[in-house]
């Protein structure tokens, strides 16, 4: 079977990091399915999924260190074609990945105790997201 | 129900990315499915897939900070073992990594208006590639 | 259906790179599902799954570009936070991912010839491991 939810997040851009693990566990105990996989998809092209143990700690490293690997201020041949200035949020959203599946057993993600799934809003400013989720288990 | 479909790719390699996504939506639309997810995978350890909003300057951008990640010029020890050219292949692969899957709802990928489906060919010469499409659902 | 197997390893942590190929094949086999999708899944933020050549050159250069990426030497902040000394593996695992799905065909994995499913273990001691294997398909 598969069930399909949506999710809405309001971001404050500029990799502002968010814990979606209650709305994930949420949508699959809607779902009633027991054992199976969930993908989490970001559509759009300056997003990214991933887990991480959310804390604020290495929420400033992973920042940090995305900033180093695609530093905000650059001349991006993206801005230069198209005046824009997210040519950095592309670059991350191109390495994280926009697409997490996460298995399922008896109900409950198989996360670890302290591994949380994050939405990374790599855009320049506050943005409304809306997340898919694919539900796919018997 | 499972569909399994083939892409066939020719790359010119040395970081190619190619817009595969006119392709997948083809293969969806002839699985019948109309809800589920499709898998995107690549066998073989020299190329990846993400999405990107495809337009000529996140390309050239993205193939920029993968030059400065894993530059190609280095003494890999994968060349000093083999005597082998592509070291910073397999490391880009091993990044950006060789499987993407995206829902699809109403027999449509849930894709962004500006984000695509790219393959990457991080192999060092031309090459003719087969994708695997793993489309799942009901 | 869907079919749950858990794979267990130990490992030397420091960026231990495993190939566990074999064992997921051999659960593949034992699930007798012909056609699908199996979702390897590392329950833990320090952990990371992709594809590799796994041959003693790519794993060396891996393990070196991760150490260019996110030194292990370095102030984190979740060090400050926790008096902890993995921050690094936090990082590796948020950008390698906890999550790999390949799909199989005629009961045998689309992997390429010279590529195998490796487990990267970053953090910074010895540890046992429980991998989920959540195999999808008919």
């Amino acid at each position: 079977m598969v069930i399909t939810r949506e999710l809405l997040l309001r971001t404050q851009g500029n990799c502002d990091i968010q814990d979606i693990t209650p709305q994930v566990e949420k949508a699959l105990q809607g779902s009633g399915l027991e054992t199976g996989i969930v993908t989490v998809f970001c559509p759009g092209s300056t997003g990214g999924l991933t887990t991480i143990e959310y804390e604020s700690g290495v929420v400033a490293d992973l920042q940090g260190i995305l900033d180093e690997i695609a530093p905000p201020d650059r001349d991006y041949r993206h801005h230069l074609r198209w005046k824009d200035d997210n040519g950095h949020s592309h670059l991350r959203s191109a390495l994280i990945g926009p697409s997490l599946t996460v298995p399922f057993v008896e109900g409950r993600l198989t996360l670890g105790n302290w591994q949380q799934i994050v939405f990374l809003d790599f855009d320049t400013s506050a943005r409304s997201r809306r997340l898919v989720l694919q539900i796919l288990g018997e």
